[in-house]
């Protein structure tokens, strides 16, 4: 585990009131894993921004039924110059799917990848996460 | 001026290198005031979920020869619950118009108003960003 | 597969050239397949907003060698209302895993459970997608 | 008025019905109107992603009675290569002031001249919102 150090930050005592209550409706534990996860969250924003190496999920819904999807869907993937690292799928009816595919590459590489999928025919709904391989967040 | 306080929180070394190289590039002029802007868009993001009151602010552009559009655009600010505090014309060239309308009003009403006004025919893009009446954030 | 029913829309001839361009890069074969895409995006943007049953999935990384995380985790996972439907697990490197959940439930549920995660000490970095289930997309 | 041209597009009936009513419910008075709009909402956000020149609008709270920031706003807006247009100031109570900057130029400088802004100490809150010059969307 990484090595913590301690800070003093300074604010508006009403401010922090108002935060307190607003992380232990969410559930948090303490003030420090509340504020290190705001900061977390900036810093990954960063990578995005930057083009850094990021680990991306792109979650959609597709209709099985539809002719040469699954065909395409793979396709697409195998094309690509970032790593799929995995894909789950769940049955959510008949006809529909959800898949996450689970990616790494720099941000604008993945973002490209999701574009590609996204349009395909059938593939009926679709959002991409950008998200950090974890290390320097602590 | 509100009463500050100070607390202490603990996270790890990497993480805060990481933080304070982004925020300089930013430019804050130190660390407590970048915290205290990561905590304030907290509670300013709790305000618009709970639909308590807020300030808007919705951005536009429209074609200003666009027949009666002018007319309309009066119209739906006087028929609105939310109270329209001020707006601002910007003539972007011989037929585009930028206008900024102020409003204020549960996030809710606010957001109604707005929705209204984007769908009126030559309003051609908006955008509404939802901010705080500043009390409570320090 | 539904039933396609076709409509006319008019709009500008240049803004029609600009979208196709950019549709051209993201890979869409035709306009009518990018029109039911953005189409299909404004209609699950109505299900989150209207608290309807929406399909969620939680992107997050951690640190599986925080103590009692793992437990945790599935702890939190077993008393929400949400239904779990599956998890995916990517082991990043030594220390860093992503973990996606994939959830169902009203976007309120889903939102409440995925807060209740994301607070968890050893969470680094999450984030929250939702989408549909799929039916009454086409 | 720019050339209007008439396109078909198929899509599902069931989609096609929900988004009639979703349209209906946010005022819009026609089906094609609502989609130049999201035809348009593409096309803005593309000028973005590839930093074409934008009109930003910068919204921002703060305490007018903190000492010499009124100056230094003047100052950070003279020295940024984006140009300010112009800035709306509505007083929201004894401290708070709310005031919308109106800029021009590329997506990237107008983000770092809204950083610049923004980590200014007694500027509380904001946010910034990129739209378009308007030529080219109809």
């Amino acid at each position: 585990m990484a090595h913590l150090v301690r800070t003093g930050i300074s604010l508006e005592q009403e401010l922090l009131a108002r935060f307190d209550s607003i992380i232990a409706k969410k559930g948090y534990k303490n003030r420090s894993e509340a504020i290190r996860d705001l900061v977390r969250d900036y810093a990954v924003a960063e990578d995005v921004t930057e083009d850094r190496t990021v680990v991306g999920t792109l979650t959609m819904v597709y209709d099985h039924h539809r002719p040469q999807l699954s065909e395409r869907l793979i396709e697409a993937q195998h094309h690509a110059h970032s790593q799929v690292l995995a894909a789950t799928h769940v049955h959510l009816d008949h006809h529909n799917c959800l898949e996450v595919v689970i990616m790494k590459g720099r941000s604008s590489e993945v973002r490209h990848l999701a574009d590609q999928i996204l349009s395909l025919r059938g593939v009926k709904h679709g959002k991409l996460v950008l998200t950090s391989q974890g290390k320097g967040l602590g």
